[in-house]
């Protein structure tokens, strides 16, 4: 590999979120930094939204890294999709989002809380927060309701985001909010300043660690 | 504040540390990136090693934070001295590299053994831990026993690393090391390929995830 | 449905599986009981031993069972893979092997340990009790370092497994064995009789919790 | 002993319980599989509804235990009274219904929630949750406040266990509920069809798990 | 040291802060008891509120009590400032009011609540107890909302405390209540006779495991 | 009730274990304080070594604190035999040894060990403290292998408690010791003079913290 380059993985097809992801990672754009790419699954569903599209993502996404050299990978899906098998697929570190923007957000406060897009996701996260062990570190999820193709684009989208954000912080306590989704990075800004606390981008959480792995070069000599 | 800057904090005031962090973030010096500045506290002790100085260095550091403003802050001591008294003297992102290395392991594997440089750090350690919430994905810890004055200079240094890594790794089933003191960022490559699987120097950590608060914004808007 | 029938599904092709199966639920085969029917997955592996088997699998057995209709499923591989997506695809209850068999091994001891076929399934296994939130009562996981296949058919099995048992038992303080693999059933009574505790096999304990929720109707009425 | 048994021991000393828990394990009578008897302690007291009812049981329990030799006990209370002494009493396997009704929950769905008879049981099931290690998968438990004759025999019982079901499904977030007594089976196929998850009778889950004991043999040749 | 002696240490310099914890222990004091003198810390902050103030104490108080020799020590503020350091300085046994508390409640009832005195504080106590690893047996923590100062003196506290006691007994269940400050003694009693279950004041407590370990000779011999 | 009294109850019916625990209380008998009466239950075993005479202890412990009036309640035997019955016999506090030896092992170190007399005995106390929710802070628990009788009178007891603690300090890391019996006080304070850390008599622990509930009122006005 000539040029280190780290690929940002939309597991699904829908170029609206690709671009997004492009967006949100923009900042960490830089001369002397790695090469950003962000890459979709063609073969993937439009959203990801069932334990079927999670499920279905993973080989998916094993066999597109496998595929694609790169000095790491972000897999850019609140359901770290395929995490472990991508890890079994590459020597190279992989993110997933998700982990990344729990992660993050325990390192800026004490408890944080999760505004997830649907209220049927939330077993699922709840299932995987307990396998990361940091459960008694989230206060709790609440959903927007709204599919993730509304949520990127609908009008009503931050308005909405500033009351679930609100309930996070006021009723449940949280000390920041990490946003449950590839989709929302453009919200990132004007939820924290409505919010007055930290709050996360799993996205940009991921690339950042994903970045420093790279500059450090850990895993680049063929660790596990 | 006219140019984003992250504050590497170095408590003790020993100057070879703080040269030695310098040097452990070198890689994450780039244009476009925010500029990145190691300091120590010149009334520091010259060694990180009770409680007392644990414990000292707090207000130390909160004193020097609210003097000296910018865009986020690391305390780079593997106690996290003043985590909390720190984020009350400012409102800008602070990082404490304990915390932040564990969370990038986490990040990177599934259960990670610590490497620290003296025993009676262990049980300050597990307590950390446990306040965390992240005791469960530790598989241990076990200490070099020597000081951090040997540890930053001596020669026996790596091959010690490599015998307790393995240790870790084999004995305690590490998937991922995390070397628990701020002096050890040079080992980090030799340490890693010796064993194969990821080693994280926790400063490095603690300033990729800094930068990515920069970069996005996060906390620069009187949050919290 | 005319008549109650289990599918009891091997994820992989090897027949010499399937057959272990239906040897190893013979005996929950009686008048007035639900019809236990064993079948592989043509299209799967020959064996389930890396994560990409088992994430492979997962969507594949969804699709089988959206084709064939039963009262109630049991997934035959000691990774439980694809228990969510398959509860996505059928209303029917869906029991994983690994679940129930270590849930069983609660209803039966303070405290159980596992014995692994392989030592690089043991991190996969332990991240799934933890996701399960049953970690505290798990002693340990000990590896026979031996290929399913060699389990199946080997001539060393049972001693080996003895001697790991024996090891969970004294060493570890285990008070029940839960057999971690679908095809070791019938080395359950000798491995029992040799260690004076009880011992799992994972694909009974699932049978018997899929026959009771089937005479009782539970799931027969488009539950989730 | 000349054929498998199972003794399915309710600790209070009202038949009507006792023909209700017949009636609850009619389904699991085959030709084929072990007989199912259903005995009261005579010297019991009327309804289980304190903790000197619980302790109380605890001896009487075993004592009929070493004197009626079976296959496999099931103790018929939700307080599981007596079960460690029992196990010092008999070889043979012994269950709970409170452990199998709730081990059998977590086979089925993520999170389960309880339908306690009144309050005061409650933080004796939390305790008892917490020793068992499970309680992180349990939403909580509320109460129908209706004395255990009043369950056994009430009119009004169905549609408060509607309620109070729908409570732990809607507000709490269960996805399966265990009826948290002896005396509720009937009740289960009307609740489950109302609540459109699973419902758990504890009887029957420990009566499906103890047939399986048998019917594997484990635990009849002297396992502690 | 002639005559067993242990000092009670107000981390604050308010009088009557330290006159309402000698008012506290009256009852403690009796002929062939340890002697017990309470002090304060000159210079210390008027109250402990912020982070900056319970940081503070701990270096104070660790030098104060290197000067001071004693046979026990009680650090009288809820946020247990310095606990750590002061093992550091002496070999006696230290104990923090707040740990002691709640210890205290764990052993007189199942799950406990606390009455803090700021919303602010809380963050900071549910830390400590995840540190503590006590957690699980809280039930949460429910502020007043008025100064240290207003709750030494005010009218209205005892009226406030009943009703925040109230509700974590009625809604969240608490089985005692830990009055979560140093300064709320005199409340105690009265605020047991209005709720009915066990109100612990935290010196209190404290000060009968300090007796208790002065009276048996516990670490009177150098220990750690 | 003219005078205050704490009653101290020996569950079994060994003379000499009362008569220890009238030797291991002396120093809390003294002018203003509550006096200290130690009594055994004639009725029961002379030893308590099975789950059954735990059990079986419980009712008689509750009959016999119905009856014998008192201001606060001792439990003097380290499986805390019938504490939740008898907290409902009585509205004065009641204490168990095995939790305020815990609970005082943790208001003085972080982690601690326990010496069990008998192996058999170890696995009641894990389900214990899980229970209690302390298992996180424990290292563990190991058995001298004596019955209580021996170490109640033995030889060469001291002996080998000081190896078994120092296996617990130096293997485990514990940092104090609780003896986990009621029958080992008089070795106290030479086990403590030989390891160096705390070591606990949990009798001592439950009379210091009953004195302090008497002293300060409370339970003395009809609270559960």
């Amino acid at each position: 590999m000539v040029e280190p380059e780290i690929l940002i993985i939309n597991p699904n097809s829908n170029p609206a979120v690709t671009s997004g992801l492009d967006a949100a990672v923009a900042g960490f754009r830089a001369p002397g930094l790695p090469r950003l790419t962000c890459v979709q699954l063609d073969d993937g569903p439009f959203g990801i939204e069932s334990q079927a599209h999670v499920d279905g993502a993973g080989p998916m996404l094993a066999r597109f890294i496998a595929a694609n050299p790169a000095s790491a990978y972000v897999i850019a899906c609140y359901s770290d999709p395929g995490l472990y098998i991508a890890r079994e697929a590459t020597p190279r570190p992989v993110f997933g989002i998700a982990a990344c923007g729990m992660l993050d957000a325990l390192a800026r406060a004490d408890r944080f809380g999760v505004i997830a897009i649907r209220d049927v996701s939330i077993k699922r996260h709840l299932r995987y927060m307990r396998q990361m062990g940091v459960i008694e570190r989230c206060v709790g999820e609440r959903a927007l309701d709204m599919s993730v193709a509304e949520t990127a684009s609908g009008e009503g989208t931050l308005a909405r985001m500033i009351a679930v954000g609100t309930a996070l912080r006021d009723l449940d306590k949280a000390e920041a909010i990490v946003m449950g989704c590839a989709g929302m990075a453009r919200h990132r800004a004007p939820l924290e300043s409505a919010l007055g606390i930290p709050v996360i981008d799993p996205t940009q959480s991921a690339v950042a660690m994903a970045i420093g792995a790279v500059i450090v070069g850990s895993g680049q000599i063929g660790a596990r």
